[in-house]
């Protein structure tokens, strides 16, 4: 399959089997869309897929028409003859390309009305057996006043979605119309209404004051033909990966920011103590998130090819690690957020879910202060409803050990050796060209975020006096 | 016992027994409070409370030291003796009298930082097996930076609780302190952060930036002294009412506004409703709120006559209604507060709870239309978890129904018959002293509120013009 395949070509390593009780067993693909289901049973995956975590739901939702049986050019010749068409920015996109392949299963389109109030006021859903499903945050789409006039006025039930070229993407159907009440929705999501929040800016402040939710159908599998497609792989192909290599645990570790070595070493040790726990294999799902980040974080493509570095040099090992890309755009949302972080990850087969310190925290964005409690993230998913079947393994604290001269972890006993590099302290030795402390980076990765920064640079450069590397 | 007798008094009819099953029963007393559960047992009211709906978390948590045994002299003595007292303004106050009477089972006291995240986040708490029990709203007790440090330069972990005239009224122990995020706070329960929340203004804006739980106890139950403690019955003393009338439904209704015909009339219905259902003697628990209030509402007072007066007046059936104050706060938190409202009914035996347009709503503090969508209360509060067992009635609308000349339900058929009478037009009218429609209100309860607002009136009188009546 060219997904796979060109998966298998950027990181070798992948295509070996995992080293558990799997070895030896030959590498068997299955087809990944549809037919899926079937094939996989056949060849036996969905009895080894067995031994992963449930999805939410207990079934993996995917809304992409199948590729066989003409499903796809039915979709696309009744999307076409749809009267009402409504136009997806690129945030309604990335949410799309989450509802269909299932991230945030048991959703099976853009939320209704009971599914928002229940995101906004419980951060779970009840799903159709009465139990409770974690979804923390809204998954909406926006329209104007004008636009659900027209449709109410026609009593349509169902509406085409397309792109920015207005070519079909989908179709919403059974529709329901809602009101969008963006100051309560950004209050019960962020904890503040203080402007500045990023994904309000991008995706809320402008929209249409109407929320429409329904059943969804896409077309044919979203792709952004930006080089980077092969690493998104959907839960299913995921889950398929982790059975193919035998793993008996799934540890997942979402990231946006560039991968160093202390993030290295948290997941070595993590695979170490999932061991020592009994486990025969657990593999790492490494899972930096795709979609829409705030303007000064480092882009996608930069922080992909930082990890196949990480993965050239032998900083993590291949062979237990699995390198996708996770399409949620970011809320920076805190405790809200890092739920649905953590809920997606179920659906991809993780039973394992690293968290750290304010995770999807940010700054406030009009107080000289963090937006949330460093330490509530962790605390807010430990008890979070429709999370129980998730272990959560709280971040264990790397800094810089001057005395070892590489990232280790933080020993309060002789804390004068630690150097702490936040993320403003990375950019700044970038942006200067310097190098950073030896082992604190991958040479290769650090190489690939110097160039980076190198390409924002003025023509002239800057002649601003260099800033303290300390901590 | 004086609390019943006094209640009796007021409302004869009270005391005797429904016209159920349970007609011609004697209406044996028992001791509400210490040694209560012994006594209960003893005289096989444990047995026919069995029949009404187990408070949350299985037992009603009473927090009042018994009067036997000297518990409540051994506490006062150990209040008096603690280095740390916390002063208690209102609002605290009242929340003190909430927890100790088990309104917000399972809570133990003041809520500890695990218990406030979960209620902002969750609207629900996990209880000690594991099941999730509604608490929507945070009951928290602030203080300020300079008391932290004291009480945690000491080490201690017990403080005492004090009136406004230093005079000791509880024990917490056990305590935890922790940060009072105000904005996150209000935003998560509010839905907005705009400025002029009345309980925001009056509890939260100039309270502490910290936040103590503990274990509660409460060295006797809390009186106000105002004439209206012999209304204010806790959970227990409910219980034993409802279980004295052999009770075999209770249906809750809140109300912070004048009662009037409409309510009767709502009220009547639910009952007949009921008993369609097979129920045998439905009985209704008309209970006014009782805690702060904001401004502009009709005092505590004013109601509790108003009440006593639909009573009298045959207006409600004295044998299937209990009148009783709920002694919570009003937040003004809609969607939020009413699971609130419903959850510490459940406490009192309630398990059938009407729901009305907007619940806990008020208008937006800055913006000229209403904080929340009237519908998104009763929406809400049916989701809700840990309300599962609650049986939510919504209200039918009821508006004054000139063809007739009384209230009635709204009959959308013949529309231009009916006249919607809000509480801005009631005030008008009364304040202006003119006559309500016929058969909007009985003429006592008018008759206090044109009092009530007379005792407003400037000496001479204001000169304002009239305010229309049409709705």
């Amino acid at each position: 399959m060219a997904t796979q395949a060109a998966f298998a070509v950027r990181f070798p390593q992948l295509a070996r089997p995992g080293r558990g009780h799997g070895q030896g067993q030959p590498a068997t693909r299955v087809a990944v869309r549809g037919g899926r289901a079937a094939a996989a049973a056949a060849r036996g995956v969905r009895c080894r897929a067995g031994g992963l975590i449930e999805p939410d739901g207990g079934r993996l939702v995917e809304l992409v028409a199948p590729e066989e049986g003409g499903r796809r050019a039915a979709l696309r010749r009744e999307a076409a003859a749809l009267p009402h068409r409504l136009r997806l920015g690129r945030v309604d996109t990335e949410w799309l390309h989450v509802l269909s392949e299932g991230w945030a299963s048991p959703l099976r389109g853009f939320m209704r009305e009971t599914e928002f109030l229940q995101a906004l006021h419980f951060n779970a859903v009840r799903g159709a057996d009465g139990s409770l499903v974690n979804m923390s945050v809204p998954i909406v789409l926006a329209l104007d006043d004008a636009q659900r006039r027209a449709i109410q006025a026609d009593g349509a039930t169902t509406v085409a979605l397309v792109d920015a070229h207005d070519r079909p993407v989908a179709v919403l159907s059974d529709i329901e119309i809602y009101k969008h009440n963006k100051e309560e929705r950004i209050a019960r999501t962020w904890g503040t209404t203080a402007r500045g929040l990023p994904y309000v800016e991008e995706a809320i402040t402008n929209a249409g004051d109407w929320l429409i939710g329904g059943d969804l159908e896409v077309i044919e599998p979203i792709k952004y033909n930006d080089g980077l497609d092969q690493y998104r792989l959907s839960p299913a192909q995921l889950r398929e990966e982790f059975a193919r290599r035998n793993a008996d645990a799934v540890f997942a570790f979402q990231l946006r920011n560039p991968v160093h070595n202390g993030h290295a070493l948290l997941m070595t040790d993590t695979r170490r103590r999932l061991l020592e726990m009994g486990y025969k294999n657990p593999v790492l799902l490494l899972h930096p998130l795709g979609g829409f980040t705030k303007a000064d974080d480092v882009p996608l493509s930069v922080r992909m090819k930082q990890h196949e570095k990480v993965l050239e040099e032998g900083v993590l090992n291949p062979e237990s690690t699995v390198v996708a890309i996770f399409p949620s755009p970011m809320h920076y949302a805190g405790p809200t957020e890092v739920q649905w972080h953590a809920k997606a990850r179920i659906n991809a087969g993780a039973n394992f879910y690293i968290v750290g310190r304010d995770p999807a925290g940010m700054g406030h964005p009009t107080e000289k202060r963090d937006l949330y409690d460093a330490d509530h993230g962790k605390k807010v998913l430990s008890m979070a409803p429709g999370l129980e079947r998730l272990n959560i393994l709280p971040f264990k604290v790397a800094a810089y050990d001057t005395k070892h001269n590489k990232m280790n972890f933080f020993d309060p006993s002789r804390k004068e050796d630690f150097l702490f590099i936040s993320g403003t302290k990375m950019r700044s030795l970038a942006k200067n060209r310097e190098s950073p402390p030896d082992g604190f980076m991958c040479p290769g990765g650090w190489k690939v975020l110097v160039e980076y920064y190198d390409s924002l640079a003025p023509p002239e450069g800057s002649s601003k006096p260099r800033e303290a590397v300390a901590a």
